[in-house]
Formats: structure tokens, sequence, C-alpha cells
């Protein structure tokens, strides 16, 4: 095994969606040469006329000669894998995921094979399948990693060298500080903005809610847009986080119910106080 | 009182921020002559280099001749009113105002004036005071108008005109119609915003925090844009709308606590639902 990533690697990546078909594209701009694994005919057909792979089959076996190979798999299919493909997968090569949960991929993962290290590019658009693929999603955006003392170091080294070819931010973390760090920046606020869209469209006097919808402007449209997005989506990050998606909705609620009785008990100081706090808390966060 | 919005009226304007500012320039361009006031003298020469009015003074004596005025101020301002100027309000004008919450202003402004027409004129941007007036900020975008059976029909009319002929769609409804509306659509999501900012910086694991930080993209950074805004907005929306803002906080509650017990009881085709239907009533918001 290499330590570094040379440019005649080859490298592997099951599922062209938008994130194995972004990497597809990107890998090949780098010299690498691309086999790409779908599971339909005719998301392969799709996949070669866009060139997201130099190679593009619906059968594991092409994946045999890769230095590594990437599953871009949704995390129900990460989590559950097919015994085909975790036969095809070459034993000397390492072997990462993207998934944006960490714990179960870990476990689940590091059974299967020996030089697996786990993977959390994060980058995305609101764009899915085949056509959804584009280049340079990853450039300049954080690319996750959770190993554990279990990780095969040169395996983790390698991968190291994949992120940083593709411009990402390398960043190295424990896998329960990134799932609950990903459950208060990604999966939360799904369900606080979903939330806001239930209540805003559930009064009981239905020209309040016409009004409203005829009044909503660029503030409400860009709190719920996260909680209107992709349905399966939000869903499975809740499932498949399930305790650090309930230690922050936990700690949500608690934060909410602190503004809530500062304000029915009209201490208005201390609201424009706590106010002040998530002014300079949010220019933190957009500072990153 | 003439019925018709002519181009020969004079139009005064009580605070030329960004909503008075932003009037100003766009009633000098369908020909009105605009007379603005100012609190403070350095604001008033900003003004007069800025082309806010045709006439800029800190003394409210130069409306004496206005057939419309239009208070411009803050909440606050609006609601406790300077007695001199309220009495240089000329008698036979039509009077309005801009605030964003309506069922207060009106039972303190129908007091003081028999012209009294209650709007909310629903533009912003991010900017405030005396710089960020700009042109054409109103046109496309509701004129909210909420009179009673006290208001009198032609001043109405009078607003109905001058809301049109700045482009605006004009919308009348009653008082708490429109405050419950705007409870919902604008200050609720500052406080679900602003908990979710809160929540976030708030772990007892600091690594958590940091983490957070550095992945923090752009599904939080929308999500938390309302909660990390204006602090005194956000704190006079929910004072001077109090019994709106507390039927939506619990409105909101009662929606957040069933996403939080299907996440918890694993009803995970129950939350999909959910999902589903935010999806579907986000599209319904953005199609207004």
């Amino acid at each position: 095994m290499n330590l570094k990533l040379q440019t005649s690697n080859k490298i592997g990546i099951i599922g062209l969606g938008l994130i194995g078909g972004s990497l597809g594209l990107s890998l090949q701009e780098i010299g690498c040469k691309v086999y790409g694994v779908t599971n339909r005919t005719v998301t392969a057909e799709r996949a070669k006329e866009r060139k997201l792979a130099n190679f593009v089959s619906t059968d594991p076996k092409i994946l045999s000669d890769c230095d590594i190979v990437i599953i871009a798999l949704p995390l129900d299919h990460l989590l559950n894998p097919d015994i085909n493909l975790v036969n095809s997968l070459p034993p000397n090569a390492v072997i990462t995921d993207v998934g944006s949960v960490k714990a179960p991929v870990l476990e689940i993962w590091q059974k299967l094979h020996p030089n697996f290290v786990p993977s959390h590019p994060m980058a995305g658009t609101n764009n899915s399948g085949v056509e959804a693929g584009i280049k340079d999603l990853f450039k300049g955006k954080p690319w996750v990693s959770t190993p554990d003392d279990q990780t095969n170091p040169q395996a983790i080294e390698i991968i190291h060298n994949l992120a940083i070819s593709l411009g990402c931010k390398w960043i190295l973390t424990d896998v329960n500080t990134h799932d609950q760090a990903v459950a208060l920046i990604s999966h939360l606020p799904v369900i606080v903005s979903a939330a806001l869209l239930d209540a805003a469209s559930n009064s009981k006097d239905k020209s309040i809610i016409d009004l409203s919808i005829s009044l909503a402007s660029s503030g409400f449209i860009d709190t719920t847009r996260v909680g209107g997005g992709n349905p399966e989506l939000g869903m499975s990050m809740a499932k498949h986080n399930y305790s650090a998606i309930i230690e922050s909705l936990n700690s949500y609620q608690e934060s909410f119910q602190q503004f809530k009785e500062l304000i029915v008990s009209k201490k208005w100081e201390d609201v424009l106080d706590k106010l002040k706090k998530t002014n300079s808390s949010r220019a933190e966060f957009l500072n990153n």
C-alpha cells in the first residue's frame, strides 16, 4: 500500500449520485483513474455519458484493481451493505465512505474490512441522483474523518492525502464529537425548521394562514429552508444519529423554554441580552 | 381632502431611516414633494446630502402644508409619540405609519388624529439609519393596512392610492389577523432561530462547540439568520406583539413536541410523513 496518493491511483466509487458523481469528476481532473459502480444499467449509461468516471459498470468486479474504494451510497444502503459488494472490495485497498453519521458506520464497516477509514466530506447542493454530480463541489470544504484506535494509520494517511488532493480541509475527530456536532448544526435544524412550517400551517383560523402565505418573506423562507427540504434525508439523519439527535432536541427545548419564559414574564432586558448573545455567536459560526 | 394621490401632493415623512428614507426617494421619483423630519441635526444634514427628501428639517413645523404624513419611526417612538410632533400634524392631513405590529398602534393613534390609517409596508434589508434608504425598496411588496370601523374611509382610499403608486400589493385585513400572521412568519422565527444558536453554543463539551463552528454550513447559516439579527428589533417585536407572540410560541412548542415524540419512539414512517407535509407547505409559502 502506497502512503502517497499517486496520480496513477485507481479509485473505485460505489454510487454516482451527488457525492459519488462529484468525486468522480474531481478525481479524474487530478489524474486518477476512476471506476464507478451503479446499481442500475440506465444509471450506468447516463453516468458514462456524463463522464462521471473513466469506467462505469453495474458489476462491482471492476473494482478488483482499485487502491482506494469510496462507498458513496445513502446511509440506509451503507449500513445494510449488499454481501456481493462487500466481497468485491479488494482486501488490500483502503475503503472509505461519505456518510453524514459516523458511529454506526464505523461499528459495521470496521468488521467488514481491515482498511476501513470513516469519512464525512461535507458539501452538498439541493440536487440528487446521477444528474447531480458537479466539479469542484469539495474545494475548500471540510473532509472529516473519525477513526478510532483500531483504524489502520497508513489507511488514514491515504484518505488524508486524497482529501487534500481534492482541496478539502482535513479534520480528524472522534466519532462521538462528530455525531453530536452534526446533530446540532445539521440534523437539529431540520426539525427546528420543520416545526416552524408545521406551526405556521396549523392555525385554526384559515384567514391567518392565507395572510401568512401572502406576507412570508426572506426571513421565513430562509428559516424554513432545511425543514422543507428532502423528507427522506431528514428522516434518515434522525434515525441513524438517534442518541445525538435526542440530546440536541432536549437541549433545544431548554433554550426555547428559557426564551419563552423571559417573554411571558416580560423581562425585556433579559430577552435583549440573550438576543445580543445569539447575535455574536452567529458571527462566530459565520467566521469559521 | 383629495381622493386621488396627485403628483403635486405634499407628503411628510417623520424619520428618514431605512423605511422613511426609501419612501422619500420613491415618492420624489413619482413626482411628490417630500418634507422629511429627523430628530438630530447631523442626520438632517446627511439626509439632505442623500436627497432623501426635497426639504429636511428637525422642526416638525415644516409638515404644516402636507396632505399626507407618514410616521416612519421605530415602534417604541411610534407608541410613545412626542407631544410636539403630534401637535404639528395638520388636522386635515391623512396620517399613516409603518409599524410592524398594528393593534397597539391603532389603539393609540386613532385617539391622536381623526384621519389615521394604520399601515405596514413589508420590505426591508439588513441595514438601518440614514444611510440605509434605497430606491425601489417597496416595488412589488405587500402594503398591509388594518383599519377598523372608526377609520375614515376616504383616508384609507388615499393611503391605498399611495401604496399602489409605489408599486405595492395592497392588502386590507383586520388588526388581529395581521398581528397573528406576522407573529407566525416574522416574530416567532426570530425566537426559533435564536434558540437554535443558543443550543448550538451551549454544549458542555467545548470540542463539540469548536467542531460545530468549523463544520456549520449553509443549512445552519440560513436557519439562524434571523435569530442572529438585530437584537433590539427582535426584542421590540416580541414586546409589542405580546399576546400574538405568546400564542405562536405555544403553537410552535406543540409542533416541536410532536416531532420529538415521533423521533423518540422511532416512528420513522410518521416522521417521514410529517416532513413530506412540511416540504409541501413550504412550497405554498414560496409560491405566494
